[in-house]
């Protein structure tokens, strides 16, 4: 851990800059302390750095009038979502101006015919899906926590529909971005392809607020499935449950969803969400398409469960069943770090080729067989991703050294298989010392386009390099 | 048009430039006029604009060792694949050392557990899926020519399975680059998905050779499907056409491909491929699947062409009649051309949002009614792609100017609606003046990127920008 120390005694704004963005933003400029801390605080192990001031900006016109008074007097801008990220990439590092998006929280437009909508980046994940359902439309990008629009945008955010739908990367078709030196420029057109030029959708989504503001988003919808089914099944061993899943995978079966939660993490579900599921590694699934389609994948998938020691499935089939499954799955985080009172999470993330799942999980799984806190381990496998979430005593700086030594291992093993040390949490803070491990050079030329879109370092310092 | 005139008189290289190319690369240093004239010639209405000299390198090394020479000569980088490209990609505007990649198209992984391949950039589409098929494996990207993996990445390329599968943006899991200043880059490890830093795989993918030079490219791929049918399926409008497929797009029916051809293009068809369809506005269609879930695709589709006055369903289930059929369409440009002897042709490439489709297609074959010249209509019409074929006398200025004030108006048209002057072709030469119409100030941050990572403009000079 290398987070730097906490910077609650700054002295805060100067006179002029404060009187500069009062004059755009009026009472919607906070300085309290309280609120300050809660914009610093991040969910996971990160230790608290606050802005010297909060803005809730309204429009992109608004944020184009922030981010020139921030480059005139050199004030750092984090931008703020949900404040779900889990590698602190709301820390403000050097103090500066946090913008909270829950005031650009429209849904700006929908065209059910198109399969896309335009959004404000303060919309969140569950606002949209409440929204698109009367088109009979969803938006399947799910990470769990309900995060915003472009907070999920600034992460490259994933989660367990990625398997079927994809990640940030497919769902973003184009992106309204402000620019450090006040520019605001559109990405890409609504259709559904281009080859017009570089990717610069691409560049934003990921970028971690570091090259610039994302004031709106243009997302790919799909249409409701005809038909869900949503099953649990529980199986023998660890092993039996990841090799179902790289099979299923092989086989090219067009899952929605599977999820593994080992049988920590289902015993911490189970107390948290109040259900009685096996305490056994388990698969959570969730098939899409037409009925005889669901059928027929359920079918497939029930094949290689019971060929891997797989019980039988526990359906979900009505909706508020399957609410409450995914709410428990969603939950899996704070189920985690409820295990211990007072604890905080950490959350390791790595991703690898299918093929070496089973390797990669079951050697992490033999690691944390002596560990000195709870681990459990919860996967979006269907991508070759998971996590082990490690339930740390804040106040024992042991422990934190263990779970640094643990994810030390974890990564390098993912590495040495062909995998990435984020498959969807991003490098904020924590990941910082593995991206040249991953990527070697190729990261001086992601500098080299940070220094070149930022070259003062204005947007989110501190954060990926 | 703006295209720069010829440069076939060009001096050619210094006897200084020659020795230290030839020192790396021996007799596979070209200087002849008939390799460069090949090289320089491009298969759509652009002039001649051949290189000083033709490389034919064998590996990453050798690239690295060609860049470095070029860079302290300031002699220009063409990479040169299949020379499929139709927007002048190919053209050396300026000369300069031309990177032949057909010696260097060797598949060097192929990982079927983990749906996934590491090629070199020579390696062409045909060839990759002749060595896939013993593996279960295809990979789907299919823009028609038997283009090189290299040339189909650095166009965005997408084709004809793009509606189901994505295009190369989405087919690309990493690439390695060598840079301006000879440093070799590997943009992402092989797993599915990462957060890990911007997403230069994608910065890369799209970016015409100006940006980098691709010497490996790992690829995504897919299972064979179980059932494959494909059928032909002509309409008494064009509109019924249009209409059916954007309904079919629009209830989610997962179509493996769905292609537009007006009567005037199968009237080519039939001509150059030597079949007997009838002449009339057609959709060519493939259903991939499993056995029950083609046949359920086809009743959905069936029912819906039924409203839109469609005819009966021509069949082409044996692999060998489809692929027949998929030549046919294929050859659909070379069938246009030939359509006038000695002729040259000139491909719009216009992609707009779904609904909008209609529209857009009809107003531009009313356009189409007078024109002097043939002017054939195929679309990929799922992803709201079409290109109108320009069958143009090279030795009629008059054509020239006629077909550039169609393409301007197809192109204002598409920007109006929310679409791209480029759906799949790339800017190259052609769309350079559209690309800054259709993206305003954005061009200004692809132009900032250009000059940071290759200040000197030596790859692909002349293009994009």
């Amino acid at each position: 851990m290398a987070a730097p120390t906490p910077t609650l005694a700054r002295p805060g704004l100067s006179p002029t800059i404060e009187a500069a963005l009062r004059a755009v933003l009026g009472d919607r400029l906070q300085l309290g302390e309280a609120i300050r801390i809660q914009h610093g605080t991040s969910e996971a192990h990160f230790a608290v750095m606050p802005p010297d001031a909060v803005a809730y900006p309204e429009n992109t016109g608004e944020v184009v009038a922030l981010v020139r008074i921030c480059r005139d007097h050199d004030l750092a801008v984090i931008p703020y979502g949900a404040g779900t990220s889990l590698e602190g990439q709301l820390a403000a590092v050097k103090g500066g101006l946090c913008l909270d998006f829950s005031r650009m929280n429209a849904i700006l437009a929908v065209h059910p015919e198109d399969l896309d909508c335009t959004v404000q980046p303060g919309v969140t994940r569950e606002q949209l899906n409440a929204w698109l359902r009367d088109h009979g439309l969803f938006f399947p990008i799910d990470p769990g926590a309900n995060a915003t629009i472009g907070g999920m945008a600034s992460t490259r955010a994933s989660g367990t529909n990625a398997v079927r739908y994809g990640t940030m990367r497919e769902a973003v078709l184009s992106l309204r971005v402000v620019l450090a030196d006040g520019r605001v420029i559109d990405t890409a057109q609504r259709a559904r392809k281009s080859a017009a030029g570089y990717d610069l959708t691409r560049l934003f989504v990921g970028s971690e607020g570091t090259l610039g503001i994302i004031t709106e988003i243009t997302l790919r919808l799909h249409g409701l499935p005809q038909a869900i089914s949503a099953a649990v099944c529980p199986f023998e061993t660890l092993e039996g449950a990841v090799n179902t899943t790289i099979m299923a995978i092989q086989m090219g079966i067009p899952l929605a969803r599977i999820e593994l939660l080992d049988e920590v993490q289902i015993n911490a579900v189970n107390r948290y969400s109040k259900l009685d599921l096996a305490e056994q590694p388990t698969l959570m699934l969730e098939f899409h398409g037409t009925e005889a389609g669901v059928a027929e994948q359920v079918e497939m998938v029930r094949e290689i469960t019971t060929m891997n020691g797989g019980g039988d499935f526990v359906w979900s089939n009505l909706p508020e069943e399957r609410t409450r499954l995914w709410k428990a799955r969603h939950n899996a985080y704070r189920a985690g770090v409820a295990l211990r009172p007072g604890a905080t999470g950490w959350s390791t993330d790595v991703c690898v080729p299918i093929s070496r799942l089973a390797e990669c999980i079951l050697e992490t799984k033999a690691d944390l067989a002596g560990s000195s806190f709870p681990a459990p381990i919860v996967g979006h496998v269907g991508d070759g991703n998971f996590h082990v979430l490690f339930v740390l005593d804040p106040d024992n700086p042991a422990e934190e050294a263990e779970a640094d030594a643990l994810n030390e291992r974890i990564v390098r093993r993912a590495l040495a298989l062909g995998g990435t040390c984020t498959g969807e949490h991003g490098i904020g803070l924590g990941k910082k010392r593995w991206l040249r491990e991953e990527l070697g050079d190729a990261v001086d030329v992601m500098q080299t386009i940070k220094q070149t879109l930022d070259p003062q370092g204005l947007f989110n310092p501190g954060k990926i390099f």
